[in-house]
Order: C-alpha cells, then structure tokens, then sequence
C-alpha cells in the first residue's frame, strides 16, 4: 500500500488506512533508534529541508534526527536568518527550494495553508510541521501511535483534550485523527478557549475539567502559550491552573489505567503538576521516541522509492 | 585543465579558459542532482566551512546542498551566533578555522576584500559568496552558465544588465564575466546608482530601460535593496518603478527570443513584474538550479583532488 | 583502559590515568585530521547533539568537525532557537532530547552545574562545553596534550595563568588538570580578579605579572570578558593592559623557551601583544588544532564502543 498524495498536510486528508500503514511504518522503524548503529541507508542520496518561520527545537530536532537515521542530507533554513528577512514572498522562497531539486520540504509557519500553497506550487512532497492555529499532521500522528503502543488500538477508546483548544493545531488535528480512528473525543477548556462550532467536528465540550477527565483512558493536556497570555486572553494564569491543572486529586475521576500525555513543552505547575507529567501515568517521553519513529516512517512513505 | 589558484575570488582573477573549464565542469554536475541518489563520493572526508557574516538563505543553502552532493562535510557558521560578536577579528576568525583543517571556506562579508585578505592569510580554497559591492563571482559563474545553457554560447551577445549597478557585486562580476567572455554589456539604472567611471569596465551606459534593453538577448535585472531605501538613496519606489520595472510592454523592444534573469529574491512589481518573472522569457529558476551545479563544480575543482 | 564515568564534566573528576588516556587517544586522532580523507567510520550511526546555551564558534565548530570526522551525526540547538525561549526547563530539554535517543550531548551553560545535573538525569554521555565560571574541560584537555606535544611532558613544569582568575573556568580546570598531572601553577591577575580561598586549589598567586612568569615554562592568557568591563569589575582597559599585558618585553622575564597559550578569542593589545600571539613562543592555534584531537578522542572513549 502507498500513500495517496506526494505530500503530508493534515490529518483531515489522511484516510484511516493512510494513518494504519504511517502507524505501522513508524513501529518497524522504533527498532532503528535503539541500534548500536542507529541509521539505515534508506534515504542515501535524498534532500530533506526543515524550513522553519517558527522557533522550534523538539520538532526540528526530531525530524532532523529522523532524516539523518535514514540517511539522507538535511538541510536547516530558518526564518530569522533567511532571505524572508528581506522581504521576499513564501513562493517564491519555495520555488527557489525547489529548483535545488531537494525531495522533501518540512515547513512550519505561522499562516494557517502555508503548507498546502506550497505543496501545490512546488513539485517535491510537502510535510507540515505545524501551520498557525491549523494542524500539526505529525504531532498527532506520534499521539496516535504511542495511544496504539499503549493501548493496543486507537479505537473505542474516550480522549479528552484540556487546554486552549481555540488556538491548537494539536487539538484539531488529533481531533480530525482520533475521531477517524473511532476514538470518543472530548474537549474541554475556559469557554473562551472553545471555538463555537467545535462539536461539528464531532467531539463532545465541556467547560469543566472533572467532567471532561471523567472515565476517559485519554488525558491530553495541551500547553497554555504564556507568549500569549500577555495579550489579556485569559484572566490569570493561576485561575487558569486552579480550574484546568491535571494533578493527582483530579487525575483518579479518569480510568484506573488513564495514560496522560503533552505534546510540550510543559509548563509545570500550570497545566500539568510535576508529579503527573513524571508520574506513572505520563507517557510523554514515549510521544518524543515515537515522535522520531513516525518522522522517520513519513519521510520513507514519501520520498523512500516506494511512490 | 587546472585552475590556477587555490581560491575564487573574483570573475576579474580568472581567464577565459578557467571560466570555461569551470561551465563545463558544472554542466557535468548538473546530472547529479536530477539522479535518484543525488550523491557522489567526490568530496567525502573533506570538510567546507560556510561563514556566512551577512544573512542568506539561498546562497548558503545552495553550497551547503553543493558540499552534501558531493559527499562532503559541511559546517555552518553565522557571524550572529558566532564569536565575532565577542569581538574577535576577521584574521583570527581565519586563522582558528584553518587550524582545524577544512579544506574550504566559503566567505560571504560586507566589507570588499575580506576573501582575498583570507586567501593571503590561510592555506584552505576560499570562495567568495559576495564580498560587500565589490564580487559575486559563482552568481556570475551561474549566470553565464545558464546563458550558455539556453544560447550555446557566453559570446556575442547583448547583454542589458538594469538597477543600482553603484551597489551591486552581482553587477560587477557579471560585467567583468561577460565582457571577458565577448559579450556586449549595457547597463542602465537611475543616474545616481551608475557609477561615474563605469564605462571604462568596458561598458555602455543609459539612464533610460528603454534604449538599454532594445534589441538584447539578455536582460538582467538587479534587486532593489529596499533597506537601502530608508536612507533616502533614490526618491521613491513608485518612481524606481515607473521608470525601470521590467513588465509586458517594455519587454517587446528586446530581441524576440529574450531572456530575461534575476539573482534573487525577488521584488515582484519593483523592478520585475510578476508576469514577467513567472512568464516564458524568465530563466529565473533555471539559474537557481545551475547555482548548485556551479558550486558543486568549484569545491570539485578546488579541493577535489584535481589540484 | 577505559573512562570510568559515562561523561566528561569537570577536570576535576578525572584521574591521573584517565587524563593520560585521553591525551594519548587524542595524540592518535591528530593523524586523521591530516589525511586526504579526513574521516573514519568509527562513530557512523551516532548521533552526537551541540546543545548550546551561550553563543561559541570555535567550541561548537571544533565538536562539530570533530564529530563528522568521527563519521557520527551532529545536530546543532542553540539556546536562542530552541523551545528555552517558550520557558522549558533545562531538565525538560534535557529528557526530550534523551527520548530521542541521541549518544551524547555536548552541553554550555551559564549556570555551573549544568552539566552535572543532565547528567544524573539522562543515561547518554554529557560533555562539558564550559559551564558558568566553573569548569571548561576539553579546553584544559586541549591545553595539557598541546603542553605535552610541545615540552614532552605536563609534569615539573612551571605554568602562570594570568587574567581573570575568578571568572575563569578555562582557569579553573587547568588548575585541577596541571596540578593533578604534577605541574606547579602560579596564577596572577589583579586583587579583585583572584579569588580569596584560590591557593587551596595548590596554586601559588602573585598581582603581578612579572613575578608571576619569572622562569615559567608556560604562560597562559586569559581573554579579558570585555563585556563585563561594562559591569565596571575592572577600572579601564587601559590601566590591566598596562600592567598585565604580556609583550615583548615582560614574556624575558619567563625561560628562553617559554610557551605562550590562550584559549582564545583574542584580545590583541588588551592581555596580549600582536607580536606575542604571533610570534615564535605562542602556540595558540596548535591549541585549535589540538582542540579538534580532543574532543574526537572524548567521543570515541564515551561512545565509540570502548565502554
């Protein structure tokens, strides 16, 4: 089996047999990163470029580490430091890209459908590392994956997404895959952090932690963006924590066996206390692994001679 | 055929022969890059060093893509992040670099002369990546590359070269390449961005896009340097623009078969209208792409043991 | 023989034994960075990560080159880049980078203790790349193999250190690294520049120069931090150059064949005359070159297999 399209841009236009064969991909590859020789010569020849007009260490580190585990050449483009600085046009910046014949280009940007412009424009596959409040395809991809780890099955399993779930492209796209997968998802959050129409997305809402954690196997904590708290979105960020901190009081309303994950970073003591995000429900770490392992598995669906 | 320095510094330092030898080179390269494997074994345990004291993007990412193609280690060095910020100077920058053994440097600076001052100082291949209005020899390399490509030859062609040629190495390597080579070089810009003295590098002035591009083979338009503009250098963009944009209509007073070039980034609707730099004349990416071939062909003959 | 510890933070921890392990791995490594190709495959398969906290050129590049020529893969994060900006913890850097199963992490910090803390808290190696004002031990690594090429040994020999005793971590490990090896260290520099309790290390102090290098085998300069002259630690430039510049006249006072050392950058003029730092007695860029030796010696010893 392959991959429909040339490119990774969100979860929405994934079928669930795309996510099984990445899922399952990215199992066989966990094995790689556990080696004495950690690299395989899969991508031998291949050109991989992180293009990133957001600061990130863990997402480009992560497929930057994917890329050279398979070989290929990685190529490190940063927005501060790029010719953006002086003033040229995202295509243009992605048609240049492209006449240096690279194979694939992982971009994150701030502008919601940044990815699929240039997927459209350019020839090579596309992988979207994250596109503003939109989607981030591989987040929710190593969710799923570590989900399936642990539990066997990402299906008929409960979910609840607690956070800032307006402005997260984490949120939407884990929504867009759990919901797929046949996973119960529910979200939940200050009511100004819950966009209006998110039930159409299939989801169930609550404005209250203890109901939303209720029985679930599934807590996702999202991070609270201090960069944007001065912008008066919420009141407080200790109001914030008093009503949506997991801790080990509301932490026994989930399963017995609730696994709690973060797609980080953490901000300890505000949405997660220390003891939760370290304690033996956490498998947060697991998703950073994993993380790698799917990246890997994506670069490989794509531009690994099996298209 | 060898060339007969250790370093590129400038079009002005090479003959007619290195200046063929080194299009041919980069012709045989330019297969590389198109293979399923984009990779020969050329360089491998050579290591070149990018030191890079003025942001760039696509002249970076172009010899970083060069080095890795041709098996080479590659090692990126911003003047931002790097200890020049502790004051050192650009000598003891060198010496240190040289005395870790990397076989080149390649040297972007705003001051004119910082790569020949190196040259004189370590015993490593230094490359020139633009040495502030002074040379840009391999946009030069590259652009005759790509006439060549699309004309058969370098020689007897017109060649109207249009911008602020006063601050602009890419100018002044393409006249020294292109009169070298045999063809007629016309520039043209607003008065006060042609040098006084210019006609005496052999070519033909204007002040007037009109009578500058009528009848040439090649057009090469320059980039406005809009930071330049806050210092009050020329009036206004609107008036640059009215006067010396490159659009559909004043295309027609070139040669039929046109070709019309651009060093990148674009200012789309300054100095090149969109249409123009996205339509049939536009050779715009195939130099971009000629670009990682030129340089391939440099740290080949450089360091490539061919010496 | 091997490293009893799976990291490298501090001279300090190293015996006798191992740092003649490591000068005699390093002695071996010198060879490779000579050949035409640079390059053994020792480390193919490994992942080694640059986790920078202060900006370093020759530090980063030389663990850099040093790790390519090893055949390993080196990711580069740099403190203003990475996620330490959205306020992750150095422990939560620290662990995701372990989830992602790197060899080992080549650390810099400003707070001493960095570097201990990562690794009790991760089972990869951590190297010390400097932290704080307490220990930079491949700089003294470099220094003592650099020593002992030149002088046949690093034991009963005389060595000033003189600058900013206090602040100096480069200092610090020479101190514990000499005097281990049985060499006798003399440090000087001015009152407010020595630390009280510093003659319980073993060194012997003086405030001035010419004393402090009276029949010395070694000097060693340290580069005066000219961005804390601004913090007004010191009177003026001028008044410590007066007085602890080393130059053509004071370096008489030391033996006929005195060695000149600085970890660089250098402050020409300010604690050393051009003709000093480039004169027949300074061996400041063998210590680069060695530099490079060293830490490919650390890497193997930590990961290549040998524990």
């Amino acid at each position: 089996m392959k991959l429909t399209n040339k490119d990774i841009l969100g979860i929405k236009e994934l079928s669930v047999d795309e996510i099984n064969l990445i899922l399952d991909t990215a199992a066989s590859f966990i094995e790689v990163s556990t080696r004495e020789i950690k690299k395989v010569p899969t991508l031998r020849g291949k050109t991989v470029v992180n293009l990133f007009f957001e600061a990130s260490t863990r997402t480009r580190t992560s497929f930057e580490i994917a890329g050279k585990r398979l070989s290929a050449d990685t190529i490190n483009i940063s927005a501060t430091t790029s010719s953006v600085v002086k003033g040229e046009t995202l295509i243009d910046t992605a048609r240049n890209l492209e006449a240096m014949n690279p194979d694939a280009i992982v971009i994150r940007h701030s502008a919601a459908g940044a990815p699929h412009m240039l997927a459209r424009m350019v020839k090579q596959s596309i992988i979207n590392a994250g596109d503003g409040a939109h989607e981030h395809p591989t987040q929710a991809l190593l969710d799923m994956m570590t989900i399936k780890e642990k539990k066997g099955t990402v299906s008929g399993l409960k979910v609840a997404i607690v956070g800032d779930i307006a402005h997260s492209r984490v949120a939407r796209s884990n929504i867009y895959g759990l919901t797929k997968m046949g996973s119960q998802v529910i979200v939940a959050g200050p009511a100004m952090m819950i966009p209006r129409d998110i039930a159409r997305m299939g989801v169930t809402v609550y404005n209250n932690l203890a109901e939303a954690i209720k029985d679930v196997d599934i807590v996702m904590m999202l991070r609270i963006q201090l960069e944007r708290q001065q912008q008066n979105i919420f009141p407080s960020l200790r109001e914030y924590s008093s009503y949506f901190c997991l801790n080990r009081h509301n932490i026994k309303l989930a399963k017995e066996d609730v696994l709690v994950m973060h797609p980080g970073p953490i901000n300890r003591g505000i949405e997660i206390s220390p003891d939760i995000a370290d304690g033996p429900y956490s498998i947060i770490l697991d998703q950073v692994t994993n993380g790698v392992a799917v990246r890997m598995a994506l670069l490989y669906l794509l531009i690994g001679g099996q298209r």
